[in-house]
């Protein structure tokens, strides 16, 4: 049974790595005791070991163990045979490249359709998509192809910011930059502000956290989705 | 000689489309009567047609008459025969893919490396850097490479924002995102505030407007040039 977590950050402001998803990673990874960790993101141009180690501490909380994606020779045999993941944030243009370079993304997208619990954070969730193709991030590597594993038939746009006001600054607001994507694609869009995720269990799909998200149709105006609804049909 | 703007954006807060440029426009194609307008990054989805029309409201103005790219037969001979250029904002993805698609991007190139006069803003100066890969658009299309003119020895960031006191928002900074850009890539980054621009003439760039500029290169801590500064050899 599919059981997945894709939230908008990592970490809430003034709190530690993580901690705000805790009782979520309890929840979602019960009777685990050893994940895979997905460290290609490397948010600030952090080493792999070390964002690994990073991850290591926070699920050390929950008593879980965490191996770096890149420690093992045949990462598309670990991938088969890991007990979770979790995939952290950072740059998706990098997150995609190396996944794509490597063969894994699809090997790493039927673990989790087949069962495999997964959690995601911002790049992490972005993979979740269709497409990265309502990524936040810089262009900073050309990855050769903007599609992900399609965990859900959505993109994400994490870390979703409404505009501010009385604001000057005259680059497009994500609201502008989101409707753009419209303008060339169809695939439903879901703003996940900081604190949101979705949980998936089976066909259930569910915005969790405290705040509402805006959900992007093509051809519609963008309209808010209350905590605790269903995000399966949109 | 060569001759050309590279500029933050098109508007200033409060201002009319391109008012604050209109003395440079002046200079830049003194003597010219009429450009051609490269409208495919099509801010918020604008037509090419409506696109077009707006750019020539604007320089009206300045007495010079617009053609837009989009409506020639044969779009690379229209370039080769150009008395002058204006690429306009919007979505430096979509901008990218259509001049790569259709060819454009080395005529366009030579066009204004042979002398005729240029001017971009935004996703148009994007393309005016050795890579888009410092923009700030969301990847709402694939493009084929994202190489661009290399007017310059230099990638842009348009719409620099410093990062914002006190917010409590996790995406990361700006500043952040540039310094991940220079874990992969060593092209020197201009940030150009919104009212900044460079201006060539022959071999000579300067950054012009009233603001500094926020220069980034890789493996060193990034620093400001004060607006009047040569840009030629950072």
């Amino acid at each position: 049974m599919k059981h997945f977590i894709l939230a908008s950050t990592s970490t809430l402001y003034g709190e530690g790595y993580l901690e705000y998803l805790q009782p979520a990673i309890k929840q979602l990874y019960a009777g685990v005791d050893e994940i895979v960790f997905v460290p290609y993101a490397r948010p600030n141009g952090i080493s792999h070991d070390d964002y690994t180690a990073k991850a290591a501490e926070a699920f050390a909380k929950a008593g879980i163990r965490v191996r770096g994606l890149h420690t093992f020779a045949d990462p598309a045999a670990a991938i088969k045979s890991a007990k979770g993941f979790f995939t952290g944030g950072g740059n998706t243009f990098l997150l995609v490249k190396q996944l794509h370079e490597l063969s894994l993304m699809k090997v790493l997208a039927e673990a989790v359709l087949n069962g495999t619990p997964y959690m995601g954070c911002s790049a992490g969730s972005n993979i979740g998509g269709v497409t990265m193709q309502t990524t936040n991030d810089m262009p900073i590597v050309y990855p050769p192809s903007f599609n992900t594993m399609g965990l859900i038939p959505y993109n994400l746009n994490p870390h979703y910011l409404d505009p501010i006001a009385g604001s000057q600054h005259m680059g497009e607001t994500r609201e502008t930059r989101i409707r753009e994507f419209h303008t060339q694609n169809n695939t439903p869009v879901i703003g996940l502000r900081e604190g949101s995720w979705i949980y998936a269990k089976g066909e259930q799909l569910t915005l969790e956290g405290k705040l509402s998200a805006r959900i992007f149709l093509a051809g519609a105006e963008p309209y808010e989705l209350p905590t605790g609804s269903s995000l399966s049909g949109l």
